[in-house]
């Protein structure tokens, strides 16, 4: 029954990271570690590799940098065949910063980019390719994305850059399945090439859904974190994509006890999940940021106050 | 852009009765009465009506009979155009209870049946809508039914019962989309006159992406409940729905309101949502009571030990 093409990109430590500027603590770090190998998940992403000299590594934890000495510590001493992958944003890294694949403890490198910076992210693509990283791109705000200009981003993909995964990214949590099945479906007719992947967000409760319908289209690749931890509402929960998916090779058990060990505990510190403010901004196809910003004001729960303030924005 | 024949069955008090035996009070009942009534919903089930030579006044809340005297007490002096629900179980209803409609302020009746006891659900709808009511079924534990079964029980619904409304009831939260899929279309190719519903629940985050699949493949009764609020995951968010159909008859800001003010204290009393015990029974198409009785105890963390309780009872 199952599809053995199929990989899953556990991205805990990089998304969850958003919402304590990547300050995990190394044990807790390894203990995620720890369960995604014995799960047997695919990939592990663990942070961005953003350039010291752009952000201060005072304000930020090291999964904002992904040293490779970090790496290397994280992963020593643990029996594993999950890859490693960092996150790479258009205009924040240092490519410099990045050795030689054989250098390094890094397998995977992901770019991030917006449609418009699709020359900037085939440039850096390329780059680490030759370096001799797997590299894929994460098209962000696919929501807002205009189907021209997504055409051409995608015909651009194909043709000139060297990524083996292309990700669509539902940034805002905005989309529905047959929305979802459009653009996993454009994708595969443009990116003959290479494999389709999705990154899904739970504003709408809709992460793991639009995971299930990516993958029902062909796509091969799925990103999910533990327990849903990541920006805002989060994201497709490892633990519901395990249950998913047949592949005989994946264990949900070490996926439940970090959560019960270790992702129960950090609920009292971080919030993450379904809120309504994340819901409303879902609803409008806008960016989380100003639900966050509520969420940690004296009016979180005046939702009728916070949904007006958003529609009442009229543009023309 | 909406479909007009949607309709929208909000069942907060309903289902989210069986977290508290039925018991909310009448302030909180009129409260989620008058803000579905702004909102626009257009049918409100309060409870189900049992008969009380089963069931103990002193066990259960009000919502767990539903006399007419209490339902007029909820929605006196407040303008409406929702329409009142009740539900009735198979085996626990005293017809003589129920009085001709001209002489209640209940205006719909659904019978919540399994597979099995059909012939008793559709001798009940049949006596209701003689009395005129409207009519509905509930088919329960629908991912459990046997695909002959299933069959032979819509032939007699089609040929034999007066209910003009079959709702699709996922009970352990164990759907994907693809099956939903199977059973909205099996259910539109027996049912030529009937209109088909679904009742979604949430263990696996899937109550709303189910409701939009049935949706898609034409269903035009949905279940809803405010915040999700309901047995175990709890059911489709209201507020979801409201921002995916976009009939500008529907207005999401009463049921913001009504969150912010009631439903946010609620959860510090009841606890419904994503919890992984449940997710667990989603995942293996099981009941929630076992899940519901270890989130009662003190090793409601202890996942793993509840997976393995649950996938060691290997049955021949």
């Amino acid at each position: 029954m199952f599809r053995e093409k199929i990989k899953v990109l556990d991205c805990t430590i990089r998304d969850g990271g958003l919402m304590n500027n990547h300050n995990f603590d190394m044990r807790f770090v390894r203990e995620v570690y720890k369960a995604l190998s014995e799960a047997g998940i695919d990939y592990m992403e663990v942070g961005y590799k953003n350039s010291q000299r752009l952000f201060s590594s005072k304000e930020y934890g090291k999964w904002k940098f992904c040293n490779d000495q970090d790496i290397r510590e994280m992963i020593q001493g643990i029996e594993s065949a999950t890859k490693i992958s960092v996150m790479v944003d258009v205009d924040r890294v240092d490519v410099d910063d990045v050795l030689p694949k054989q250098d390094s403890p890094v397998d995977m490198i992901r770019v991030a980019t917006y449609v418009k910076d699709v020359d900037k992210a085939i440039y850096l693509v390329n780059h680490f390719a030759d370096k001799g990283y797997e590299t894929a791109v994460n098209i962000m705000a696919i929501s807002r994305a205009l189907d021209n200009e997504l055409t051409e981003c995608l015909q651009q993909l194909e043709k000139e850059c060297k990524a083996r995964i292309i990700n669509i990214v539902d940034s805002f949590g905005s989309l529905y399945q047959e929305t979802t099945e459009f653009l996993i479906k454009k994708a595969k007719s443009i990116l003959k090439t290479k494999e389709i992947g999705m990154h899904a967000h739970n504003n709408q409760q809709l992460a793991f859904a639009n995971t299930i319908e990516a993958i029902i289209h062909d796509a091969n690749y799925v990103d999910t974190t533990i327990f849903g931890l990541g920006r805002a509402a989060g994201n497709c929960p490892t633990e519901l994509i395990l249950g998913f998916l047949k592949n005989p090779k994946y264990d949900i058990r070490p996926i439940l006890d970090v959560i019960s060990k270790e992702f129960i505990p950090l609920q009292k510190k971080i919030e993450w999940g379904y809120f309504i403010p994340y819901a409303i901004t879902g609803i409008l196809d806008e960016h989380p940021r100003t639900a966050i910003a509520l969420r940690e004001s004296d009016r979180k729960e005046n939702y009728r106050e916070f949904y007006e303030s958003l529609v009442g924005e009229v543009e023309e």
